[in-house]
């Protein structure tokens, strides 16, 4: 990898669709039908650069894009594919800037692939990072706005070629609900462009390195499934995790709520767990595990559901009983566990007052 | 009048919110409040000039405004004023274009003083006419939308300083469920503003001299009041209407369904009504009249409650046990009784297939 990074190649697509599901920690949306569009805008010759944090100056103007809506509602109702490049230039006109290349506000899930589509359709290169370093259910829950990005002006658009503007919005909390609200009367899936946020800015507030990231634990699965080793394992290994339970679903339990799909997982243990019962609440991603109803990983750090077998990252919305799955614990960034960004996306922030966040230590990371 | 109109004096207000509100068919909310503001601009100089369509020249551009949310909602949670002016100042930096007047989306209830107080911070006239002759629940069921108004962009503000601009929108359907959404999410009270519309456009689909009859039916209550005559009789004459129903209200259902006050309001009759009972459906306004369960009075015409020994209109929602109220039939005017106006403002839009509309033939007006 150069200071100019690298060009995203057809191949690259299925371990980055991988690897932004299994950091979704349930959420984010599937990245497979992303993964399909951004293939073919490949195939039809867009040539789209990662770009490394680094190589971003310092008055260029960043576009943070991805899809907003409930992810069990985007199983079923499929994005046109410019929404976010739609969205993006609104956003451009309403502030009168022109975008040097866009990031994703969440790595994890199908906004992994969002800003590589938008990129791709603005012929601008992506950038290596995101606003999250996972999923979270909310358009405020971002280190973007985290650290002070402006809620204004914003853009959502829909596939039916409708475009609103949040032009003057007072916080992230108001841009969150309007954004939500239009969003739910869209289909509840469209495209949202926040305002555009300084190259200087971007640097200093994203996580880094996510879109490689992504990439990197997609190859770890593709490989071990290759090798026909043992994926979880694998994938513990490969990210610094630590594996907290694995078990058979025995119950979910989950409503659409607003435009979230909230609700709990129930499992039984199996394997090393045999005897106990672990719960994960759910709010379009996994918010806590307990295990024998003790807290034991909570947001920020990541929740991770894999197949047990497969090692195929489980989405919320296809969690089901009678799946055998490994409940994997990834530490967040550091820049989710500040006390600004606890106040954000810390158990408090999900209606959680009674836990106190006792952050997962990164584990050694076994090549 | 001269071919420039007339400037509206203070002494103007109170008449005209008393037209405002008669002509609001229970509904558009009270103009209480909007009269109080609108007099104190100008008593600190502001100088509202209401302008006879004939003097809006072809080129000129014309703003559109008024209130969104449930009426029920505006009588706890006042606007702050600026709503409409801010949604305008929205449109026109969207379109890239100046305005020359603002016009009344609704002469009935309070939007028949939101253009004169956008005007009035804008330093602009305000047309004389509207989009209703009346008052409707929803923002497409104008006049300028049912003969072709664009969409978008359109714009709406709240009293916290958020703006939310409709940049692209499908058609006026789409452009009432996002603003009523955003109304909703912004404590369902908001002021919005439609696309710019053409001199030569609002001059041959607006409702003619709409502000300068809700004045003088202000002043026909006014003078029946203090001359102790029957108000109801004298606006039953002067209006060219007829009294349909005098009872008394023996129930009041409604409830807050999606942004909207729906219900029904339940009379017993008393005078030349005793031994009959009549029904009035209401969704915001009075949309239906039926007596002993025969409809007599329907939209598109008015329907308009009375209270029957003041005169004093009565809103949907302080309609209540035991009011004793006229029920008088006005006939809407003839842009609103096209083929094209009954698929937006007939009984069949408001979900009465069963009924044909028999339009209410003017009376003569009794001077």
């Amino acid at each position: 990898m150069s200071d100019k990074g690298y060009v995203l190649k057809e191949a690259d697509l299925h371990p980055l669709a991988i690897g932004a599901a299994l950091l979704g920690t349930g959420g984010g949306g599937n990245p497979h039908v992303g993964m399909l569009r951004a293939r073919e805008l490949i195939r039809k010759g867009a040539e789209i650069r990662v770009l490394p944090l680094d190589a971003v100056p310092d008055d260029a103007w960043v576009a943070e894009v991805g899809g907003i809506g409930a992810p069990v509602v985007g199983v079923e109702k499929i994005e046109e594919g410019g929404e976010c490049y739609r969205a993006m230039r609104a956003v451009e006109e309403a502030a009168g800037v022109k975008m040097f290349a866009t990031i994703s506000a969440e790595i994890g899930g199908s906004n992994a692939l969002e800003p590589v589509i938008a990129a791709a359709y603005a012929g601008l290169p992506v950038i290596d990072g995101d606003g999250m370093g996972r999923a979270f259910p909310e358009v405020q829950m971002t280190t973007f706005f985290i650290y002070g990005a402006k809620p204004a002006p914003a853009a959502i658009a829909d596939e039916k070629g409708n475009v609103v503007v949040f032009k003057e919005v007072n916080d992230m909390f108001w841009l969150e609900t309007f954004a939500r609200g239009v969003a739910v009367n869209m289909g509840a899936a469209a495209g949202l462009a926040t305002a555009p946020m300084s190259g200087a800015f971007v640097r200093r507030t994203a996580i880094p390195g996510t879109v490689t990231q992504a990439l990197s634990i997609g190859h770890t699965v593709l490989e071990a499934r290759q090798k026909r080793q043992n994926v979880v394992e694998r994938v513990v290994d490969a990210t610094g995790g630590k594996l907290f339970f694995t078990g058979k679903v025995n119950d979910v339990r989950r409503e659409l709520v607003g435009g979230f799909a909230r609700g709990h997982a129930y499992l039984t243990g199996v394997g090393d767990w045999e005897g106990h019962e672990a719960r994960i609440a759910i709010q379009n991603e996994n918010l806590v595990l307990w295990v024998d109803e003790v807290p034991v990983l909570m947001v920020p750090d990541l929740i991770v559901n894999l197949e047990l077998d497969t090692g195929e990252p489980i989405t919320t919305e296809v969690l089901r009983y009678g799946q055998r799955i490994a409940v994997l614990g990834l530490p967040a960034h550091d820049l989710l566990k500040t006390p600004e960004a606890m106040k954000i996306v810390g158990p408090q922030a999900f209606g959680y007052p009674e836990l106190t966040f006792n952050p997962l230590q990164p584990q050694p990371i076994v090549a």
